[in-house]
């Protein structure tokens, strides 16, 4: 179908923000029952208190914060379905450009008749502390906030220690709000400061730093019932309460390895300054496409130091090229990007963009560019050619 | 310590109830997420879907009531915590002898303000239909109904086809009642009718038939929303909106791999024949041991074929030795068994046995003995003989 069809055998991977690929060793089979006495069972639980204690020296926080769950999704549900079990009617706010995880909890909560609250997002898909200030003061009695580290499908990065500092403003004058923080397109793509942002909780997703699939973390800075959330369902009792049935312990140690290899601080700054340079290189040439739009269209005069975006991610649109097109153009040549987030990608609809004021034929002609650790210079020339080869044809 | 201490580097499994020993096979790794359009994302498609089919050719149930998700609590917990969708005020109910997965749902839901009510269990643990009769007629709008196939603790068995038959009754002169059941321990280790038993929602845990902890699978007759059962939480609406996140395909695929291997229904019914036959020599040697009540006690002379109870699992006391001190004695000899189930071996209560009108001391002093497909008849000597050992010494 074109011409470059030699390259078919070769895949160049860019949708890392929807999966990375695994980067996982085999490890010892724990079968074990951690809550079991026995040998076999005092053996596992061993296991999965070292992969937490490795997990608390990556993240600097206490290990006893630390909850396996079976991932990004269930963290972010375990945390805002916590509300269901509080009395009173404080509302949960979140933001509008929240993942489809935490959305779904949104909803779930508002048909329970749970007092639920949006905060707008600005054109770059992110919080400002005018934003915040403005739905902490329109509504009484806020007690659980949600915002996004990293968005999933632009790559906007919210300052997280700002908008920590408007919360605690309010929670000084009126009652305290919890602060939940997706971090799961954040974790070995930027610096964390999970202690010093003072959030209450937290999700990770293990796969998204090439971990295993089936398991994640749930941060959480006090126990829950204890002054933290109330959990509405313990099942077995496992991981103190908070994520009930048989520990899954390879993923467990799956996951603190991916996490000690790719999110201690030192590879995070290396592997961000180098995807950062990738992401210039492939913006410049973008850019110099007619028929190319960076979405957000500001997003690369902003950008200087990946600190508002992130350089991972990238959504672009190209002019008269539906996004779904696109995608399996650029599939067929051995490329693998996506349309919009691949938890959506059932759906038309752009709830993101929407929200961030993208008008509708670059939300349909869109497409996320989402690269990793381990894409070279290579990769992106390749894209780079791969799309200029495209818009010869379509 | 004990005269056999030559054994100690030899290990003995019997608590496969808790967990069975890993047999899995390593499985091509599908990083694609299966919601992308790519072909990564295709392939990971793929992959689940056939996972799906071979599941539903052994089950012999329609592919598209089986969902994917995190294991057996997590099952139960998205069937029973359905409830609270639901509008009206239909009343939930459980037997005495369920699952801790299962008792904190109803807690939970007793908890939000849902009718909750319990079915007690005979002197066996088992459900009868005399007091299942009397809880439908004791109360107005049940609506809702959870019972286990086998019981994790003693190993009773719940005569299903039987209960169904008394709620259908119901059904048709009141109005339907939604029956739940845990199959966790029955999968592999008795044949299954999941059709014929005309069950609305099932639990599968992975881990309990030698494949993978962090996997599971919820069966639901109907769609859920359409006439089935509302979904509390369907995050990014994977696994058709009942279990959210990213799908575990590695997971799945080992799932069905170890579904293949040790429930269909020719292995099912061999490997039980040879379970009864060990089980049937270790009773008849505990038997004789004055110290020594098989729980309950009257197991023996019923159990002649294997119905009422599952030779899988064995509930044992002995005289003066409580549970725990008894476990830690055989793990020292190289024996794995454990004291409850292990879920609740935290807490020195034993509910189910309680439940079963079983005397304080006898509770304090029962061990559960589980064996699995891979247990020897040589296993079983040596369980003996390490029994009549620890018998001298305590």
């Amino acid at each position: 179908m074109y011409a470059m069809t030699d390259r078919k055998d070769k895949r160049y991977y860019f949708d890392w923000a929807a999966s990375a690929p695994f980067d996982i060793t085999q490890t010892q089979p724990h079968y074990g029952n951690p809550s079991s006495l026995h040998s076999e069972g005092r053996a596992a639980k061993q296991a999965i208190e070292d992969a937490r204690q490795k997990c608390a020296d990556v993240l600097q926080v206490p290990p006893q914060t630390l909850y396996f769950t079976s991932g990004g999704t269930e963290s972010n549900s375990i945390a805002i379905l916590s509300n269901l079990m509080r009395k009173g009617n404080g509302r949960i706010i979140s933001s509008l450009a929240e993942h489809a995880s935490v959305r779904d909890a949104m909803e779930t909560l508002d048909r329970l008749g749970k007092p639920v609250g949006v905060i707008t997002v600005d054109s770059g898909g992110r919080v400002t502390a005018e934003n915040l200030q403005k739905v902490l003061e329109k509504f009484e009695g806020i007690r659980f906030c949600s915002i996004m580290a990293v968005n999933n499908e632009v790559g906007s990065v919210n300052d997280i220690a700002c908008l920590r500092d408007v919360m605690r403003k309010y929670t000084e004058k009126k009652a305290p709000v919890h602060f939940h923080c997706d971090l799961v397109q954040a974790v070995g793509k930027m610096p964390l400061d999970i202690s010093n942002w003072e959030i209450d909780s937290a999700s990770i997703s293990a796969h998204k730093f090439c971990g295993p699939r089936g398991i994640g973390l749930l941060y959480l800075r006090r126990p829950a019932g204890q002054g933290g959330i109330e959990i509405l369902y313990k099942g077995g009792g496992q991981e103190n309460g908070i994520k009930g049935g048989t520990e899954n312990i390879q993923g467990a140690v799956s996951l603190a390895e991916c996490l000690e290899k790719y999110a201690n601080p030192k590879t995070v700054t290396e592997n961000h300054a180098r995807a950062l340079e990738r992401w210039n290189r492939l913006t410049s040439s973008l850019m110099a496409m007619e028929r190319c739009t960076i979405i957000p269209v500001h997003r690369t005069a902003r950008n200087t130091n990946g600190n508002e975006f992130s350089p991972y991610i990238l959504q672009a649109a190209f002019k008269n090229i539906p996004g779904e097109v696109m995608a399996r153009a650029l599939d067929d040549m051995g490329f693998a990007v996506s349309t919009g987030a691949a938890c959506s990608s059932s759906s038309p609809e752009r709830p993101v963009l929407k929200a961030m004021g993208v008008e509708e034929n670059l939300r349909i002609e869109g497409i996320r560019i989402s690269q990793g650790f381990t894409t070279t210079d290579q990769d992106i020339e390749a894209l780079i050619n791969a799309i200029t080869e495209v818009l010869k044809f379509l």
